[in-house]
């Protein structure tokens, strides 16, 4: 048995999301056909982020363990041959340790969410990016921002559906950037909660819009229910960019 | 009569070319009838680039004269309003003088030309960049590049079919700018022949992958034969970004 990391691209408009649904195209289910025709034999992928349908992928990591080991050329090329019909491809496959777990083992994710700060709608980017009509004041959104660093119980910037067990999580970083009129918002944390980046976006929204004031996001935080943060904001701006890991498993 | 001059984004996968041509869907055409509905009257529509099937733009210009006055906002969103299910948009309108004139006041033409340079092929920006597997030695590109720039006779590096009376152009700046694996080239001049880009970036691809020298790019323009140059890149990585006009004129 040899442990192989992958890394991943893919285009989340295609995609059920990550993780295998019956009847549904997901990017677990679509490279495990890939690979299982590389290979001969069924195999399981795990992935590092369970991203959800219309959230894409620059730098999704998975593992998978495999009977006889294969060159890395071969099992990138030979799974990116079955996956061109696909929205999905092998950027980079890597030997690991048996110790290696894509998800259990990352240590750092870090996601970007693209918005499109114009008044006219998007025309190269639908799909990719979420357009934003009226205009976003970045210092307030920055201000509110402040508030979301560091160890909070996200109980109300989680998902209704959230199976994790703890509602406390620590992001590392969160940092916005515009050039022109497009709008970078990166999050660092170890894990994040179901929806968490997004409804902090739905929230971060509203104080550039001046419908919030940047304590707002703090007073959201404290009532820890989820009906008082902002609406999730739309899948397609999501990437998750790269999930980073200890450097003995990696 | 009131002129108008309109900045357009568009994606050219789902045109065949700025121009209008007769049973097929043009920029021009799909602008023209969408002015139309907001108008009530039929207008011509005149374009500062002639861009080719597949080629986008960011920043293409145009201008319009219609016979009542409209407000600017009225023009852009009444207009945008009838394109909501096309691949173009008007980013924004602004009123000019009658001697204003979209394609023979420019004087300054930018475009880009975008390159994936990795070995996986392309998911999330397919039909938007052009993919290239083998790596590019931007070193040598850049000295390629240098051959490029100033007054030219360009004969080698325009289609065969280019209707321009005079080779001679003169490139004003080519850049070449990497960010991890993405290359971008910007081109600017106060015009450009037929395909002239789309065949600079093929040529400059030889020298990238070590086919071509730099100074085979010197050689190919001294000949003034197109078959000296290399093959016409594909139209999907050519983005018109900008086209500037005299300050009396905009």
């Amino acid at each position: 048995m040899t442990r192989y990391k992958l890394t991943l691209e893919y285009d989340g408009r295609f995609f059920a999301g990550w993780q295998k649904q019956k009847g549904l195209p997901t990017v677990q289910e679509t490279l495990e056909e890939a690979l299982r025709a590389v290979i001969g034999d069924p195999v399981t992928v795990f992935g590092a982020g369970r991203t959800d349908q219309g959230v894409h992928a620059t730098g999704q990591v998975a593992h998978v363990d495999l009977n006889k080991p294969l060159s890395l050329d071969t099992l990138r090329r030979g799974t990116n041959f079955y996956l061109k019909q696909k929205a999905v491809t092998i950027l980079a496959a890597q030997q690991v340790p048996d110790t290696f777990h894509a998800r259990f083992s990352a240590h750092t994710r870090t996601y970007s969410y693209f918005i499109l700060n114009r008044p006219s709608r998007c025309v190269l980017e639908e799909g990719r990016v979420w357009w934003v009509c009226c205009p976003l004041d970045l210092q307030r959104m920055e201000e509110g921002a402040q508030y979301f660093i560091g160890h909070h119980d996200f109980s109300s910037f989680r998902a209704r559906n959230c199976q994790s067990r703890s509602p406390f999580k620590t992001l590392d970083l969160l940092e916005i950037q515009a050039q022109n009129d497009r709008i970078e918002i990166r999050f660092q944390s170890r894990s994040f909660l179901h929806s968490q980046i997004r409804i902090m976006v739905g929230s971060l929204k509203l104080v550039g819009e001046g419908r919030w004031t940047p304590k707002n996001i703090f007073e959201a935080l404290q009532k820890k229910d989820r009906r008082f943060a902002g609406p999730t904001a739309p899948p397609e701006g999501l990437y998750l960019t790269s999930v980073r890991y200890p450097a003995a498993e990696d």
